[in-house]
């Protein structure tokens, strides 16, 4: 088996991920290429080495063009902060060096284009990590949509919904500061990225982006707390999104309901081993949601365990971007979500903040 | 105890349901005043014998005025079309009789004006038949939220979904024809009103009303397959109400979640007996959505069964109404809903209409 | 229509839940028989004058056989202590009149027995209250299993429990005295005629009776606070029943599962409205216990309401009851679950009450 | 860092889920000892270097005992058949070095008597690997427990329910022959261990252990399909455990629910993110069974995710094992479960078969 050098730029909550993740997808998926924990960086020469030595890394670096530019470095997680990806990932595919960045793409849509450009102009192999969306159940509903399974989609409702700012009480952090660090730039592209991917593209909505606690304790907060559209997808479909930090109660409530011509699936990441599927077959009086629970059945589970039900988690999901991103580079053909996604995304994103402003109904395509 | 003789015009399902319901009330309650089914009024001659037999009233007829004018019918319910309700209500409030009417008010927001102008001018006791906020679990919301239990609001969710239009294959009804039979017209009053209940009034709003299946069989359908809106409560909360009759598996999708600064609620109308609470009190580690199911610590549930989770059913929520409706008469006191709250979710209803056709927000208060 | 003279004795809380029921069932039901509630009888003048008032009655008494004697009095509904059921029973039966007994029938083995020999050598219409196996869930979960539609039935696991008398702290009451007023007497006879309903008779069974808390206050506790037994029944299938009355957080747990050769149903009494079947039908990828919600396409569920998920509760169990022995009376044709079917569930509990005395397994069939 | 050369005896099933624990436990956990995939031992020279290759060992064997001999082998994982744990187990401990079995301990009561006591006799750290147990919801709720929330324990039911072999049609394998192989010798120990983890020790058991269906094709099935004891626990409460792998629908079903005199916890496997817990404080009208999400507050949960409800999987179970015993190892100072408890665990099953085939209750200690 041939090995390939990685590394890992961020030795965060997400740089963490990631090293976890490339330590066992070899083992537990049969990739072409085994991963070598080659080079982390981190913000100081400080961290750097304890993140090394906590990750199992063989080298590390308080500079990220060391780390690109390494020739053992063959392939660049990104899991820095957004206003680093543009430039990180510019230097590395200038290599032809694949790239797997964190979401969101770019820090601002201006930026999403310039490394969507570049990674199509290198040819190099580019990923965006929305891990959401590759959970077993996740790939499965996707599958189902696509089949018809459901008939044709007349309606789409997804959230993204957490509650670690809903005491008002709570003093203001980083995360009050900066459109990419608010409800709309850190949680809306998972769902948003998750509505593309079981319905198709989002062409025309209408936001309304909000900032509910402005103050905490003295600090402004600038940035938005919840935010939600309605929207038409290419085809056809009407839809809503819903996206909150202060959805109290709500821990990970990525969720979205899906309403068919022949059918409906209903899922909750806060339950993410179970989907909800609802069929027009049979007699009337057998109809109801399904509780599928996640196995070997369906994409992307049986390398973590034989038995039905018996559940992956957020780790898993990270491992198999990290399978996801392996097979691309050893086929030397993306795998989707590509830059390409964040990039529409991230355009999504952009339309819904000017619409809120607006108070009007906007065409995605216009940004 | 004193009697008091009843009238009820219509004798389809909702009759029905109120003549039962008056059959029992007086049982289960201590009501003050013990209901006489004393004439039902239905389309024709021949239905109107058959209802009064099959639902034990004194007698039947034909022709509504007979049934508001005669002396031992004492209190009108109206189960008739829409496009009655005023006719018939002015009438009895004419009389000075109290008047039960089903929702929506009025066939139009002109109607429901007059309607309510004459109630109030008559000094009669009347009421609108929003049954599913009388369940012991939506009076218990209720109560929380006003009593701050879950701090402040901060977003509502409401939906109103059933599927009996689903298959777009089902071959067009009357229900395919006229505002008032779509889902604008049929289901969102429910929700309007339950959100207007639990949160207060909604000050602007920003629509999207469509016809999903515009042709069943040869027949066009003028009316819409579901919609939605964005709104502002005058309490400052953000919210969504979504209402459709197309929504694949979902049988009685009345259902809502609130988010607040102390605490949360959700609730589904398919577990009718469930509220699900969740607060920010104790430990981190002990917090979650806890299930109550309703009993005798929770409104209107005694009269019904000592036990809690015992639970009550649809035709309860009526015998409740009855309860309600008798309980003002004898206390000569209106208990809400009255017709006033039925002209207000008319009034979203007309503003949300608009909005759609105009595809902008607009103030409710301007229709 | 034919009016019918219903007299009920036991004025408690199933007396008002009996009377509130003959109050609608014939507007909700197309009965054949209307009734009309002619008398009450209550433990004392007093109390019968204030039954017969609040439940609509037109006379009371004190005198149970003036009830029972009474020629307008043409149905019997005993609904009093368990030690009168007897006497009450068999005077009605010796008047050819038709009797529905609450449940337990008899407060022994031996009282069940006389009372059905009466029954049967009467020629009577007669009945027991086993309300929660007449829930459109549980007779359309009866007919699935009859069907065979989940196959051989290999196991079945029921419970019902509760926790009135969880909290240790309080005080003892009347139903802290007498084996028919412990788990056993009062909870396990639902249960155990739902096991018998589903699957069918009880062969050979081990138990094991507790009182876990022996002292309330300075009172003894004489009878049980909880009790589980293995058994086998007549068709094969192996089982476990466990019933409790300090089921902590358990308010309404009566509650089963029933694995079958080719499917699976599980029931909870606490969301009454919704039955999950499991099928193997279908490819692997799609299997999943579906949540069915009661409808219109299931037993007894129309009469209520049109719309499926609007959920019948408590009460609408014992209106099913009546619109039963009603017909069972115009049929002059027995409906199951006659005093027969009182006398066997008797003797199961006979049967495990021995068998944790003698910490053995028993034959049911020995007692 | 110091390092520790890891060697794992069988490459199926769970020597690949520790490899793949022992790949990424380092990062995720801050364990004191590095591992090192040193060495794999498979059942031939052809299958040790393909799971060498596939897992990332350095070196690969058919012989356990150059395993266990080899110096760089310093900790040992058994994940061979269960006849062949006490040959390898006592060889670890005759050179002293740290042994990690999978469950069930021995292959007979007496090889787990014979293992135990070369364990403790050597002083080595030992294990046994009840994976279940160690999720942060099943931790938590042992500390709930513990700590007294809910009360003194009345009632334990617990169940370890799969459905594999439910359909009758499905051929034979070697699963159906040998007892360890059976229910009672491959699912229940997990509940044991389960039910003596979260209440204590069983003292005494009645059970009842089937063959449901005996023929499989033309081959005989000789061990159990079913089986079910009741109990009595140390602490005086009440139990039932059943175990299947003919659970229709069941997928992982470890379930289990406990009624303490203040409170009730029950979980299911199947949504291993969830512990539901009902207390008796505050207001009757506002309680219910809360649905905790796991999360940081939780044990071992922090170093998988920083958010709650996030959720963990069945290999994040295998990695919290691979932690405690690094743990163990580094501090030399043994984490439960012990051989002591598979032991334990061993000896209830043994008596559970004994009680079963003489149809009568037993005393575990008999045995």
């Amino acid at each position: 088996m041939t090995e390939i050098g990685i590394g890992i730029i961020g030795g965060g909550y997400m740089g963490k991920a990631h090293a976890a993740a490339y330590g066992s997808v070899g083992t537990l998926f049969d990739t072409a290429l085994r991963p070598r924990l080659e080079m982390v960086c981190a913000a100081s020469e400080v961290s750097a080495a304890k993140y090394q030595k906590a990750f199992g890394f063989a080298r590390g670096t308080a500079d990220w063009r060391v780390l690109v530019h390494d020739p053992k470095v063959e392939a660049v997680i990104i899991a820095s902060p957004q206003d680093t990806h543009r430039e990180i990932a510019l230097a590395a595919f200038a290599l032809g060096k694949p790239v797997f960045c964190e979401k969101p793409l770019g820090a601002t849509l201006a930026d999403s284009i310039a490394m969507t450009e570049a990674a199509n102009a290198s040819g190099a192999i580019n990923m965006v990590g929305f891990n959401y969306i590759r959970t077993p159940a996740a790939q499965y509903a996707r599958q189902l949509v696509a089949e018809g399974r459901i008939g044709d989609v007349t309606w789409f409702r997804g959230e993204h919904t957490e509650d670690f700012f809903a005491d008002p009480a709570l003093p203001a952090t980083w995360r009050c500061q900066g459109m990419g660090n608010g409800t709309m730039g850190d949680l809306a592209p998972h769902m948003i990225n998750g509505a593309r991917a079981l319905i198709g593209p989002i062409t025309a909505l209408c936001a309304q982006v909000e900032t509910v606690h402005a103050k905490r304790g003295n600090m402004d907060v600038t940035n938005d707390d919840q935010a939600q559209f309605m929207c038409r997808f290419e085809n056809g479909a009407q839809g809503h999104l819903f996206f909150s930090r202060i959805a109290t109660g709500r821990k990970m409530g990525y969720a979205y309901e899906i309403h068919g011509t022949k059918g409906a699936i209903q899922f909750d990441q806060e339950d993410q081993n179970a989907l909800h599927l609802y069929t027009m077959d049979g007699p009337e009086a057998e109809r109801g949601f399904r509780k599928i629970l996640t196995g070997p059945a369906h994409p992307d589970y049986l390398p973590f365990c034989q038995g039905p039900g018996h559940g992956t988690g957020y780790q898993d999901q990270i491992i198999i971007e990290a399978k996801d991103f392996l097979t691309a580079i050893a086929t030397n053909t993306n795998i989707w979500p590509t830059f390409e996604e964040g990039l529409e995304v991230n355009r999504v994103v952009t339309a819904a903040i000017a619409s809120s402003e607006k108070q009007t109904w906007v065409n995605v395509s216009d940004y």
